[in-house]
């Protein structure tokens, strides 16, 4: 893979935000000098690959849609699929660990599947440290983010040192391939294991009166990176377009990153995750944190795809959920100073979302996936948890260092 | 590259046209084993892509289009860019040329490029071998068919041992990328270098009602593949749906073999490559050409890609324009029987495309590429032709065999 070179960054406190890169090349041939340009090559990719866990975040997604998803994940990355979609009146998780098994046998290979609403999942998720995660009517809460620690979670136990995150409502299983070999390259040009790689998608295809239009970016995204930056300006007196990719739901980083994240609910998530390591980047220029858990520096890695995203336009209430739950992170937020809390709050204002004088909602945050006790949450899921399938495909476990299968319980790291 | 496997065939005088196969992986690993299916591995690919020269047609598509086609082609490939842009009021021409020597610059690669209605080029085919090629107006006749024998000759100088077509009207770069691994896939798959390579897209998704839908088949394309399998079935007897890939923009083969093929002119180009092969393969059931050009037999792989194809709605006057010019072709072909002819004609009086007792147009059949003098072509495009470009990118002659660019004089084979 060919990027452009991204030589500037922006600083804020130990937090290092580099500027967006470009996909020049998908395939930068095994042997290509790179001058101008930092090049990939296949092998340095596989490393990387071979290493990393790709969590795919499903809910009520067409069975042909996922089967594409799945064909795009790099063979030697393990496929942890993550489920909310209904159970009744067809049981449609069901269908879709069939036909993740039956990709697996086709591909000979190997995953992990779990749904999001069991009941025992809920149950270890409690018993290990992560109460706030289960709703009261003892399952775990609707939303992204719910969806993406229960990943994260899981990936932590696979003894593999890379996490990414790809959504399951994608049209083109070739985009798919693209998000993971940026992930691999990303991380393996990154200097630091204190590294996130976000991508921004090039286009979303929309047909408007008979033709093809390639928009840039949808409305939410535009609008969340508007907010980020402006927060940013508001430290350092100097604007910025710097953060292109404050939604990207397209994201990877090495677990010694991710277990000391903290993730929000729904789809606040992404731009939590920014708003988080600027919290707690040690960034005297930003906040004090008391403990600050990171030392030295986050590097934040931005690449834009060649390929566009093709994905159901889920509605104007869906963009406007998104909008909100993030604004609702960046008030309550101590990186936020008085005048963007204030313009957050007007803007709610005017447009219905809040009464006036009263506060945004406070999100919920969820605990580090490094302070739950993974053994005991591995045991639990696999002894209980009817929804957690441990898939090996025909023959495979030679692919993997352990013979066992996705997860070694050996490995497990217990608190 | 993870593929089915394709254990039936159907033989056909001397031409075996195997069974579709379906990509199952894009990317199957670095060392993966194969039990119920066909794994090519990178470094495989990578033989065939380091020999393979890429044709991609152009006529006045979006710049940004084209932008993306080219990124999607893998880094080892020859790019070959045939045009039949509008050179006036803009020049896009000028504009393509200045684009692929930007990408080439970046990426660091090699290509050539050359308008399809340059004078100067229709002088040297001339000159060459291949009058038939040339307009009243002292241009190559318009046509995609045209702009192949343009640009398998330029693939015929490059000492490379592929070639494989793709349009310029492709929105998903990695579908560029999925259909030229699939070529090094099928050709590395082959058993013979009598092999052609031909994809069948996943499907074409169209927003209806503000919902995606993915058709299955273009229109023309089922109705050419039902065309050439009933004419199958008039020499066995038996019902056949063995071609699936009748109207196949997208293939590659063997210069071997390429340099054998006649082109017929227009849109007819790649159905015709199969009633080409049915009616030279050598194969009595067939015909009995009197000196069959090809020993051995003749092998069409199939491969149906995990991608969509995205491309321009170009309009019914297209598709018909498609669907009777390879009807043209069928209707005067040796292998077709007199059932056939006649319901083509009774097709297309019906159609309003021919009056009653009318024959079908001859189309155009252009020569063996193999027959040229390309020597001579060489010199002359490379001394007169100003539209035709050696593109070099920075430092880049290290990646090829040759020092000299993308063309050794000293190789091309003089006749």
């Amino acid at each position: 893979m060919r990027l452009t070179k991204s030589s500037r960054f922006e600083q804020v406190g130990a937090v290092q935000i580099h500027e967006l890169q470009r996909v020049i090349e998908f395939d930068s041939g095994s042997t290509s000098p790179s001058v101008g340009s930092d090049t990939v090559l296949p092998a340095e990719l596989n490393k990387i690959e071979s290493q990393m866990c790709i969590v795919i975040l499903c809910m009520n997604e067409e069975f042909k849609t996922i089967e594409g998803v799945l064909s795009g994940i790099p063979h030697d990355c393990l496929i942890i699929f993550v489920s909310n979609s209904e159970r009744r009146p067809v049981d449609r998780y069901q269908v879709e660990v069939r036909l993740t098994q039956s990709f697996c046998k086709d591909a000979n290979r190997l995953a992990l599947a779990i749904h999001q609403k069991d009941r025992d999942v809920a149950k270890a998720f409690v018993a290990t440290g992560a109460a706030e995660l289960v709703d009261r009517d003892g399952t775990i809460h609707n939303g992204k983010g719910e969806a993406m620690v229960i990943g994260m979670a899981l990936a932590a136990m696979t003894n593999r040192r890379y996490v990414g995150f790809v959504d399951a409502d994608n049209y083109i299983p070739g985009s798919v391939t693209e998000y993971c070999k940026v992930f691999a390259a990303g991380l393996h040009l990154a200097a630091s294991t204190n590294a996130m790689v976000r991508v921004a998608w090039n286009s979303k295809p929309k047909e408007r009166h008979g033709r093809w239009m390639f928009d840039k970016k949808g409305r939410s995204s535009r609008d969340i990176n508007e907010w980020l930056n402006n927060t940013l300006q508001e430290h350092s007196g100097f604007g910025t377009e710097i953060i292109k990719t404050g939604n990207a739901g397209e994201h990877a980083m090495p677990l010694e990153l991710g277990l000391k994240l903290k993730f929000a609910g729904g789809f606040a998530v992404e731009p939590y995750e920014l708003i988080y390591l600027l919290e707690n980047g040690n960034g005297q220029a930003v906040t004090q944190a008391e403990n600050p858990p990171f030392v030295g520096e986050v590097h934040i890695h931005q690449i834009e795809t060649r390929n566009p995203h093709l994905h159901d336009n889920k509605g104007e209430e869906h963009v406007q959920k998104m909008r909100f739950q993030a604004l609702n992170m960046l008030y309550h937020s101590n990186i936020t100073p008085e005048p963007i809390r204030n313009a957050i709050q007007d803007l709610m204002v005017s447009e219905e979302a809040l009464a006036k004088d009263q506060e945004p909602a406070k999100g919920n945050i969820y605990p580090q996936i490094g302070s739950l006790d993974l053994l005991m949450l591995y045991d639990m899921l696999n002894s209980d948890a009817k929804s957690f399938h441990q898939i090996t495909g025909e023959s495979c476990a030679c692919s993997y260092s352990s013979a066992l299968g996705p997860i070694d319980r050996g490995s497990i790291q217990s608190t």
